[in-house]
């Protein structure tokens, strides 16, 4: 049903996706009032390739996610999360309320074996390219050893998702000698380094933007101050861009013939290119759009969950969690 | 001696700052051999107002703090916190290293009446203004009570330098619903509702440079990842920026013309601004420059500590401090 925009946003999305993937398919999730005219005219261009399914039910963004698990058996995010555990779907992909989707996404499609607790990992752009950061909420008290499963969880996503074989793994600590990092993650560090993993080490928060490593665990509070803080920073900074541009007719002169690098600029640190963080750990693709996403941005959530779905990196994370079983 | 540059950054500092601040007045730490000749200059401009402290040693950038507490004891930092413990100095200012620092600060000075431990504030720049963040690095396991103390610092720091009667105070937590926080800041959200400061509540990232609270408290873990975080961020943007504006001779002119908005973007957010982090909750002020700052950085980490000094921040730290007790 699609986060604070609904189907204004997912539908045009959905289209735009099918038409740039033609192997994939969609199926709409949500109430028949509400989808019976968009689906028509997906039907229309698209035939078989999209169906809609209905759910009577809708989870509120505010909605605790307790009462959305108990008392909400028909919402559309259950139905779509259902349709992953039936194998009828590859993947769901949701913008509504983001604790809702982790509480029924466990619930109903259960971890993995051997992962103690599913994650949320999000791509951030970085110097060199982009760099995946987990977890981002899901967690707030981390253990060493759950530490040490966002670790392999970030670095399956990334050799399926991004054809890396063996992606380097930042463990996130600070840098002031005495006082390196608390206990669990220096627990989290022995750990990392006695997985085969790629483990770069210790990194810093300098280190995301730079991208040091393609992969950056750390616990879910830490994450998410990093992305908020990092999301308050960009806003403030462009703000004043913005602001310094507008003064007076020179800088805004100035503004018109920057134009060219400055819409460059824009483009290159578009978050809509990063939207969709991929619940790992669960038995099955699960994508969280940002909830304001607009149609540009969730059609990246719906490409991101397709990529993950068609590279197997369920497979991936439970073979390399089987294997870990085995050699201990 | 002054962090990675020494001398030839300190020296222009401080003639710099005496010749702003005129009712100030500076002493020179450091060995005799380095510090001689540009003492004589600055004694020929200032006079009496300029003093020469000899310290024969000098702490390296990496050697463990307890190495430079326990081995150096006529270092010149050890013997810079030593004029503010005998009361010869009003503050002390350094740009070496933060953990040898905060060890030796901490061993002199000692904490004051009720703190148990020393907190790292530091000020960045925000939509609205600016806003004053510890810990950042010097406590990594904090307790509640830790949280609401580095609470009741941030607000006298703010309240003394920047003369605002009931600063807002807030606590840094993260968002999702049924996962908000974790105990330990549950618990200290408790605590400061409960100090009488003017307790904003739970803020996220997105608030520290939105500038919703004169003060955010924090663990030094996560202000130190939200910091670095920052930084990286910034300087990654910088980097973009500057490609796209170099990248042909037409992003080149627009740079040229929209230099005006540009050069007033970057003073803007020029981090050298806020140079100088406190060491709060010490019986004497002890502010660490960065590093790597440069004489216009260094002049504002000198400013800092005077103005910590003049607006009695020790003083009204020790009060609250003492108040706190009685009404227990």
């Amino acid at each position: 049903m699609g986060g604070d925009h609904g189907p204004e946003v997912t539908i045009p999305a959905t289209e735009a996706f099918l038409r740039a993937d033609r192997s994939a398919s969609a199926i709409l999730v949500g109430r028949q009032d509400v989808l019976e005219a968009p689906f028509g005219k997906l039907a229309d261009a698209f035939g078989e390739r999209v169906r809609l399914q209905v759910a009577s039910e809708v989870v509120a963004m505010d909605e605790p996610p307790a009462n959305a698990l108990r008392a909400k058996k028909d919402s559309s995010m259950r139905v779509a999360v259902n349709l992953v555990k039936s194998g009828e779907a590859n993947a769901a992909v949701s913008a509504g309320n983001t604790g809702a989707l982790m509480a029924i996404s466990r619930f109903v499609l259960k971890t993995l074996p051997g992962i103690d607790r599913p994650a949320i990992a999000t791509v951030l752009p970085t110097a060199r390219g982009h760099c995946h950061v987990l977890d981002l909420g899901a967690n707030v008290d981390c253990s060493a050893e759950h530490l040490m499963q966002f670790g392999i969880m970030g670095a399956m996503l990334v050799s399926a998702v991004e054809h890396i074989d063996r992606p380097t793994v930042g463990l996130l600590n600070i840098g002031e000698e005495e006082i390196k990092g608390n206990e669990v993650v220096k627990e989290a560090a022995e750990l990392l380094r006695k997985s085969g993993l790629n483990f770069y080490g210790n990194v810093e928060g300098t280190d995301i933007y730079k991208g040091t490593t393609d992969v950056v665990v750390c616990d879910g509070f830490v994450g998410n101050v990093a992305l908020k803080t990092s999301e308050g920073l960009a806003s403030m900074l462009a703000g004043f861009l913005r602001e310094e541009f507008g003064r007076n007719w020179l800088t805004r002169l100035g503004a018109l013939v920057a134009m060219p690098a400055l819409k460059r600029f824009k483009e290159r640190v578009d978050h809509r290119n990063y939207n969709g963080a991929s619940l790992l750990g669960l038995r099955g693709v699960v994508v969280k759009s940002h909830g304001s996403a607009d149609a540009f941005a969730f059609q990246r959530a719906l490409w991101r969950a397709a990529e993950e779905a068609r590279n197997d990196l369920i497979d991936r994370i439970s073979q390399r969690m089987a294997s870990r079983e085995s050699t201990q």
